[in-house]
């Protein structure tokens, strides 16, 4: 009796891993998030009459692992969402079945049946045929993947409640490689992961639990993904030891059922670092055979091993240039080993100088990865592909495509897309990114004159190159919603969904998404795709418009904004904004010269300020802050405006959240919505910072008389204070006024308390408060010896420091004000954390 | 990150006891029930405009603790229904307000508004007045407590959206006795207690935290309960402890803000078994000090202490007949302690004989208090109370209400409802017992010739008695729940509401009960209203028809069918039933004679058969089975039909329930759904074991060929078995064919087998299984090789033996099977569990 709810959940718990798809029809099940797009919840009474007469039986025929995973699946969506248990056959039966087979298989039973021509492998053909004279249902892959793929795809069309009457639907993926990367360290951490730690490793060692591994290829198998590369691009030599191979033999078992390959990330040094050897010169033979004796130990434990993936010569990590050496020997050394098993090397082209000279005007990090790769053309073996970010530095939150992609004819290439949020806000803020990934992947590169969009370079289709394709960074992780947040799976979702097929287009994703993530219920499908749909542009808006990149802390957490670290450092990610203008040139004719590595038709879009869209002109030109945009207005008034505008999405997001109550399940409503007001207050963070920086940069002040001016802020250090003290934060524009205050020890609790001296009504009262990771401090406030709120400061930000990462809203709402009143806010410092606060800010209540 | 789920929970812990009612409105929280009828759900917007210009300001006038309890729950309450924090001030404003306080206090304010006219204490007055010429809200009150009990009225209002606009509302209680008892006993069990373990003790002593103690005084209080005992009526002498009573006095602690008297039980023979005396005799004089001395003890660490509940002389514990001496004089002597303090005694009328000559035919238990208490009429002191069960025997389904209570006219009465369902389904089942108390409440016994309701005789209307009232058997325990299910905390509701004013009818109650609960959606209201108002009459339609009593195994848990157990022992609970007819004679002519306690209208109601009504017949007549009722039908066919009917509703309730799917918040919705499904299943125990008992015993065959004849149903002890041995199992109606299976050790794993027969088609297949309390047997079903459903007999059910209180049914819809195929039960025993089972039924999916 005590344990109800327990019990209730028992089941989960107990068919995990034994069998599939059993949960009683009609339980309201608690939504953590944990299913993502792969829910089955039971369909509405008239989608289940739709599907009344689906034949009751799934034939599979074959008994491969990943075939036999195909038929338990299909039954465990359809009991989901139909309520029924359909019947597991490896026999025709004397009546309609819905069979399951590679296309040879499928023939062998159904004489008059003709596989489909398929250019590629783990397509599949969705039909109907008779069979034995019975109405069958056939879901047929080129490969036993396949056979998966399209029992997802089947899934798929139900959960969106489609016709299957006249089903007949072929799909084959658009390049071979489908594939994730994951930045897991063996440790347990995950390097830029913000959903948990690692599913793979804890302590050194391959965790002992692997069945969110299983079900992580689930998820991945059910978008088409066929490979995952497990560990940190920055890699641990450890996991290439002989000890190490039997712990990711089981992470591969784990894969296989899925068709997911398991790949890993290499040290370039490990033949020296951990193999004995006193070299890692590519072209020794020593180190050669080191390689070929390495690869064949770990074949011999992991037959389908997928291959390598190379971060050398890159912030600080070795390479070749060790010895002299071009990535294409490192890369080709690596190759030869993995080719006689059909293993593939990612060689990433993210190879830059870190220590670059910012005084020199012409240096550009921008130009590293075409300067060095674009030689080595026709050099790197045909199982190599160079793995190429998007962007020609790294993530921001609008970069042109990287020329790289254009500038190899005779190498195969692969596309690397960020997926966890490293620079959009670390899956705390709402920023989906397909509508991001389809300007690069539809960006037409003019290779030759021809139309040649970067969705075809990479899938090698332009120069006809044996492989190539798509990699996503995801660095899922335990928490319980993989990303750390349910509505960042959106990007985890449309990588796959891209990946498969990039003409997809990003609303028909997003509309997919929704549908699956959240049901069918219109107002829901209709507000989060509209939501997400816009989130990016949001998120620009509010951090780096007009392609000045992410204006972040570039230095430390990637998060909060943090305008003048990019500069005076050799890091290279410089915006070049001074007293007169921002953004860097990079013209031919006047700058560093990186428009040059475009093809002609690309170089005409970026090499005059005339032509270059408004979005990109930072990136590609230094401007006057009184330049005219396009759009009519001067840069440094769309850049005021644009904080402005995105911060009023943000705000507008939780309104429109908040009508879904009673449509979207209780617990994924709250951690959407707490996820949404938080960045609705950091969002203003964004948005004081970045223009108060650029009002003291230009002088030139907000036409609308926004910025530097609030007149419902009380600013703390005004405040008669108790034990709080002032100080002044750095950089001063990470806090209102450059100043907070501090209840610094050994005082155990400090106040700050003022008189509120307008009308009386109802208003909304939000403390800006500064909410570290090493401590939690609590606040409370008061309106006279009234306790209207409290709380603990106990959320977990990237920065153990008082500025703009650790800057928190926190909003009183609906609270009764009379001229007179005393407020106090009280603040216990716990920790490090010494409950420091900003400002107030009074406003009356909506409405 | 990881930890989301939790952090967005915290502040409810934070907040507990700090302040109230802070919670940022529009949050979607999980309900657990925890909150009952107290939820303070945000209204729709509709509902909130509604109220959007009440006073901000909520003024109280006077700091005693039930006063400022009145405030900070009215700001508690406005702030979850509202959004907004109003202003807790202790002085007029010069501005609207809702002004709190007692009368007095209220006229000292506002000149011109006059008190009511209010015949008892506690009562309260919303209205609207001018103060200082201002327009406010006045909730004045009678008393302190009275003032509370408006808030929560006035709070109740808001929940149910009415308008406030002309507020003009008196009311006040029909008794001064408000009281509920708890059977909690020192260990942490609750005799009777089916919602966990005790709330006040643990171990022997009063427990740490007593937080749900304040919470329970809350809900009581929300009510106007103003009084309880904490301790079962089979007291432990102990409570007397002088090293005791300032644990006690900690319980008060938490009751009194609430104004929530606290009393206790106590053993009679106290001053013998704990105090040093040699006796107990109430007449002796050194008992009479003794009590005197412990009561003022008491007193001065409890100075609102309540008083004495006392159990003596019945079942088997100790009271005055030692001494010779009679209830009034033992009731006298603990009264006199009490007396100078204000204190109570509550001497129960539950005493009798259990060791009853079953073979004497005027033997009849029916009689015993009537013939003890009512020749004492007028020897009770006056702060006596007789606390009398509802009817004569113990909280049947259905009873005539107990002679007593029209038998004393000089002597104070309460009557004792209860509200843990002993007999009832112990809140496994739903059963709003409300109507079945409005039945008793409303019942005239025509005392005197006079109308005279039993609700106007335990109130003391009647005869003027100083106190009087109502008294609830509450044993709420540890669970989210309180009473281990959410629906049925309407009958605690409905208890409160009724003993406030039993002029309320059942369908107004529930009404409120279930718009509290579970919000003003329409159809949810319409739904839950409908399900609990007749859902006592479907519990007694499968359970007892015909005033027969609850057919439960009388001897044990009180809980399924025991036909045979009340019959040939000593404690009197027979219905006599034999081959011929059943019933209980209880004529004046030839039965027991006990009609003729009743007042002649009463008695002419019930002394022949053709004047007893139908669902009364068996407790007043023995009667043949073919005997013809009122309703035309023969008694034993309406004991077959009625127990197929209430089986059929309750199927009913499940369907109906689940059309609330999203409706009903997730946890709550879950909860009653794995209950009701659960009940759906037990019911069909006890049609199956009361029909085929009063097959066997009458000969007489069900008219529409039903008992005894199980079409669909495999018996276990006939499929294949392989390691399970078939057994008898005792009563034999307890398992269909009187047989089941178990899998005994040494055995590890045991199966059973059988083929399927039937036409192709779906089916839902159901497993009817012994889920005993001392063992978690596994039970797994495959068809043929395919697993299609396991789970583990876990529920912690009133027994550890193979029988009806543990037969359990396990459904498993929505089959596609085909003849031929094998169908196999797989147990694996665990303790002493054995992993029994009784038959499978197969039978066609719904459509």
């Amino acid at each position: 009796m005590l344990a109800m709810r327990a019990k209730i959940l028992l089941p989960i718990t107990i068919l995990s891993g034994l069998i599939t798809g059993i949960w009683p029809a009609g339980i309201a099940r608690a939504e953590s998030g944990y299913d993502a797009w792969l829910r089955y919840a039971p369909l509405t009474a008239a989608a289940k009459a739709k599907y009344k007469s689906l034949p009751a039986s799934v034939v599979v025929l074959g008994d491969a692992p990943v075939l036999r995973t195909s038929q338990d699946e299909l039954i465990r969506g359809l009991r989901g969402m139909l309520g029924r248990t359909f019947r597991a056959e490896t026999k025709l039966p004397q009546e309609s079945a819905i069979i399951l087979g590679d296309f040879k298989a499928v023939r062998e039973v159904a004489a008059q049946w003709r596989a489909p021509v398929l250019a590629s492998g783990d397509g599949f053909w969705l039909t109907r045929a008779h069979v034995h004279g019975f109405d069958c249902i056939i879901i047929a892959g080129a490969t036993d993947r396949g056979v998966l793929y399209g029992v997802f795809h089947f899934l798929r069309k139900l959960a969106l409640e489609e016709d299957l009457s006249n089903l007949n639907e072929k799909h084959e993926p658009y390049a071979p490689v489908r594939w994730v990367n994951q930045w897991d360290n063996l440790d347990g951490r995950i390097e830029r992961g913000y959903g948990g730690r690692s599913i793979f490793f804890d302590n050194g060692t391959v965790r002992a639990d692997l069945s969110r591994v299983a079900d992580y290829a689930r998820l991945l198998a059910s978008l088409g993904i066929n490979g995952c590369v497990v560990n940190n691009v920055n890699a641990n030599p450890r996991m290439l030891a002989s000890d190490f191979l039997p712990q990711l033999a089981r992470i591969a078992d784990a894969f296989r059922p899925w068709g997911v390959q398991l790949a890993i990330s290499v040290d370039f040094s490990s033949p020296k670092a951990m193999g004995g050897l006193e070299t890692f010169d590519p072209l020794d033979l020593r180190v050669a055979e080191w390689w070929k004796e390495k690869v064949d130990e770990i074949y011999r434990q992991i037959p389908d091993f997928g291959g390598f993936l190379v971060k050398a010569d890159s912030e600080g990590r070795l390479g070749p240039s060790s010895y002299g050496r071009t990535p294409s020997d490192a890369a080709n050394a690596l190759a030869r080993a993995l080719e006689p098993h059909g293993g593939i090397v990612f060689y990433r082209a993210f190879v830059y100088d870190h220590h670059l000279d910012w005084r020199n005007p012409k240096n550009d990090r921008a130009r590293a990865a075409y300067d060095i790769f674009h030689p080595l053309d026709g050099k790197f073996d045909d199982n190599v592909v160079i793995q190429i970010k998007n962007g020609p530095i790294d993530f921001q939150v609008r970069e042109p495509v990287s020329p790289l992609i254009g500038g190899l004819e005779k190498t195969n290439e692969a596309i690397e897309l960020q997926i966890t949020q490293e620079y959009m806000g670390q899956q705390r803020h709402l920023c989906y990114l397909a509508p991001m990934w389809k300007a690069v992947l539809d960006f037409d590169m003019h290779v030759s004159g021809r139309a040649t969009p970067v969705k075809d370079l990479v899938a090698g289709r332009v120069f006809h190159r044996p492989t190539g394709g798509f990699a996503g960074v995801a660095n899922v992780g335990l928490d319980a919603t993989w990303l750390g947040n349910p509505v960042a799976m959106a990007n985890l979702y449309a990588f796959g969904r891209l990946a498969w097929d990039p003409n997809l287009s990003s609303s028909a994703i997003i509309d997919e998404w929704t549908r699956l993530t959240f049901g069918n219920d219109p107002l829901v499908v209709k507000t989060v795709d509209a939501m997400q749909l816009s989130s990016w542009h949001t998120y620009e808006s509010y951090t780096g418009p007009l392609g000045i990149g992410t204006l972040t802390d570039i230095l430390g957490s990637h998060y909060g904004p943090g305008v003048a670290s990019s500069e005076n450092n050799g890091w290279g990610q410089w915006h070049r904004a001074d007293h007169d203008g921002v953004g860097m040139d990079r013209s031919v004719a006047t700058g560093t010269g990186y428009v040059g590595q475009y093809s002609p038709a690309v170089q005409k879009l970026y090499e005059t300020t005339a032509a270059t869209p408004d979005n990109l002109l930072l990136f590609f030109h230094h401007v006057k802050y009184a330049y005219v945009l396009h759009s009519g207005k001067t840069v440094i008034q769309h850049i005021y405006d644009s904080h402005y505008e995105g911060t009023q999405r943000v705000k507008e997001y939780v309104r429109q959240w908040e009508l879904l109550r009673g449509h979207v399940d209780e617990d994924r409503y709250a951690m959407v919505l707490a996820r949404l007001k938080y960045q609705a207050g950091h969002a203003i963070v964004w948005r004081d910072a970045v223009c108060n920086w650029f009002l003291r940069a230009s002088g030139i002040p907000d036409a609308l008389g926004r910025v530097g001016h609030y007149p419902n802020r009380i600013e703390a250090e005004s405040m008669q204070l108790q034990g709080y003290a002032p100080f002044d934060v750095q950089p001063a524009e990470a806090a209102s006024g450059g100043k907070a205050v501090e209840c610094a020890p050994p005082t155990q609790q400090c106040s700050a308390e003022f008189r509120f001296t307008r009308p009386a009504g109802w208003y909304e009262l939000e403390v800006q408060y500064f909410d570290q990771n090493d401590g939690k401090s609590k606040f409370r406030v008061l309106l006279g010896d009234q306790l209207v709120d409290e709380w603990v400061a106990d959320d977990d930000l990237p920065s153990a420091k008082v500025g703009s990462d650790t800057s928190t809203r926190r909003c009183i709402s609906g609270l009764a004000l009379r001229p007179g009143d005393e407020i106090r806010i009280e603040g216990t410092p716990d920790g490090n954390e010494h409950a420091a606060f900003d400002y107030v800010e009074i406003s009356p209540s909506p409405e």
